[in-house]
């Protein structure tokens, strides 16, 4: 399969909240959601140890990796070598989370990096200024969580969406823009997706659900209708 | 006086080679280049516990804080408060220095808290990518330190400074570029503005002078030779 | 004078609450309290920037740094100089707060430079763990902060001064034990040193309140107050 | 099989210059020797992602990670699970290398965790006064990188290797000492082990020799023939 990032696309990003079992029953739950839905891509991150697990498990989703590091093999005790995550089954990685955010060299480094071995990025950006600066560094994916909106009361509105896509999208069109921010039911999944956004993705939301299978699946299920409704324009 | 960056512009950086004494009697060296030469500007970095005294001894060099952090007053424990650099009078700062690298987003708000103080921002980059990031966030001078280039023997050439210029002038033409890898004598800095750089700035070419006032000297005037030769094209 | 801690002592934090003038009116009152009270210690921290000034303007107490790096002269842009400091003034240097965490080996480097210039450290400790690896590395001063009891109940009650306070003086008894976690009223302070600390301190209940001064005022009284009623040397 | 880690011990350390097949191939000779060798344990550290195969591969070696983060399942993107690394096979850990240094509180957190999932640990110290504060927390291994000798020409002599021996264990007499600064030939390993350390390792000594399989094969073989020939019971 190829690692193009189709859009609408959805990011199950359990982050550190599963591992092993857990997680490779969920990710192969989003895998059969990707078979049945072949219009959309499904990205899954796992933890470093997970990915040629859940890579091995899978055929339709894009197991993607939490972060790397833009080293190459030599040094780098405790670094996450991009080459070992390629092998072990990445095609894409999450850089400059709020959870582990970059020096901007490092994320130059780390994107540079990932171009060269075919890897997709989703680069992560706390402003619109910042996310400016990574659409013209070169991300293919920039999720857009927008702190400086953050107790305005217009996280995710019309306004904030329109106005990210807007910034990315006159600075690079091939760029997809992921807007995540507080996705919690399928209700917002589908409300997101409507509002504009090429993809979107959810943690807490799908880990902590009664049923996480049940609520990853209605997740996928809305992105798809909300993007139908929408008439695929763009 | 103002503390618009004209070009061209030197900046005298002694880091942490100097402080008290030593490096008051330099700023003030600085300060009468900077009433001889009026095309130029003058910038001088200094500690930031140095701020005041040199502020203090000088009229017409921009006195630079070496690092700020973008918070606002509160807590912020150890950090370089940007009201407490500027009441002691700094109107301009280094940002992203390869010495303190800062995260995507501390970078973006250190920005944009300089300009809702109107303090200059001179922002390092370590590649092309981060020149054109930090570009398009709108620095007023950009320090390019040619990381990718080390070891390539094309340091400082005419088709690297030619690059950095074109790729930062394509996105904001108003941005003043800075060249100053490896300067350590007035014929690099004469070198380095013939090039076309609108500024360039020494270090340890100066604080490890025999004569560090006469090599401030002698650079601050190859500068304005070269400017003046270039015919003040752009 | 001397920049020996002596127990009971206070130190007011203003962080970056505080610079210039307004920082100024209230390290000059600490002052008059340390005259006052000669017993005491007072430390006053402040911006690098405001170091000088401080000093300038006070006699009799600790002027403090918020941090410094374990830098020789030299390189280290936007770092502070364990010398810039001192040639400022500062006679005592807060290390490895919660809000300026420092790697254990940039930690070991700066006590060991201030050891050598004979700038006493206030290093934090997280833990009781922290607070014994600190104690064998030779800190002047530790500020417990108990983290490992927050949302316990337990915060400064007793058993976790007593703790604290065994477990350092049982590798070191020279040193002195800070608790200041939640310390907002002059009772606070109060409690806290009539539990055993050797000392404790303040920020936002003192910038905060309707009156600094007067709370500063309150604040080292009561520790004064407490200390005589503890009537016991350590 | 126990992940108590016996003296001699040895430490084959690739960090990233190898993954996938080629660390398997060596992880295998190791699991070999550690058979064959049943006095001394045998450490391997791999990338997070080769931490399942090295594990499956073999049946004798302590399956180490380069790095773990203090934190517990939930959030934490890109951050290294604890519970992920053990699920996956690892049973030791190195924190605090000089490439991935930990700020204290990390350090400490790391340390606690590991602890409570029986994880053991490799915290690495740059000098002796770090060496104790580690001690102090209760670490399984130090590893000794004598930063403070580098340039003195005094790296690795009986007097470095005696003075951090004998200041750990003054601490803590079952913390076991590694010490691997510059070790490159099979002759390293030997003196090293002669002079008293518990345990030795290497990275390119091994990863750039002609034959990795023969060099590492070597140094195992001179462990544990200076090993007996110390014929001393610690």
């Amino acid at each position: 399969m190829t690692n193009r990032i189709k859009y609408p696309f959805f990011v199950f990003n359990p982050k550190s909240y599963l591992y092993g079992e857990e997680l490779l029953i969920l990710a192969k739950r989003a895998d059969e959601l990707a078979l049945k839905y072949p219009e959309c891509s499904i990205l899954v991150t796992v933890p470093y140890t997970d990915i040629s697990a859940v890579k091995d498990a899978t055929k339709n989703i894009i197991v993607t990796a939490q972060h790397m590091d833009g080293i190459e093999p030599g040094r780098g005790m405790g670094h996450v070598l991009p080459e070992s995550i390629y092998h072990a089954g990445a095609r894409a990685v999450f850089l400059n989370h709020a959870e582990k955010p970059l020096t901007l060299a490092a994320l130059a480094q780390s994107m540079k990096k990932a171009k060269a071995m075919g890897i997709k990025t989703i680069v992560c950006a706390d402003s619109i200024d910042e996310a400016r600066a990574i659409a013209v560094m070169g991300a293919d994916v920039i999720l857009c969580e927008p702190t400086e909106l953050i107790g305005t009361g217009k996280t995710s509105d019309d306004s904030y969406v329109q106005q990210t896509n807007q910034a990315i999208k006159a600075i690079d069109k091939t760029i997809l823009v992921m807007q995540a921010a507080g996705i919690s039911t399928a209700a917002d999944v589908y409300h997101t997706i409507k509002l504009g956004a090429d993809g979107t993705g959810c943690t807490s939301g799908i880990t902590n659900a009664d049923s996480p299978i049940d609520m990853l699946t209605d997740m996928v299920e809305a992105l798809m209708k909300a993007f139908k409704e929408r008439g695929q324009k763009k």
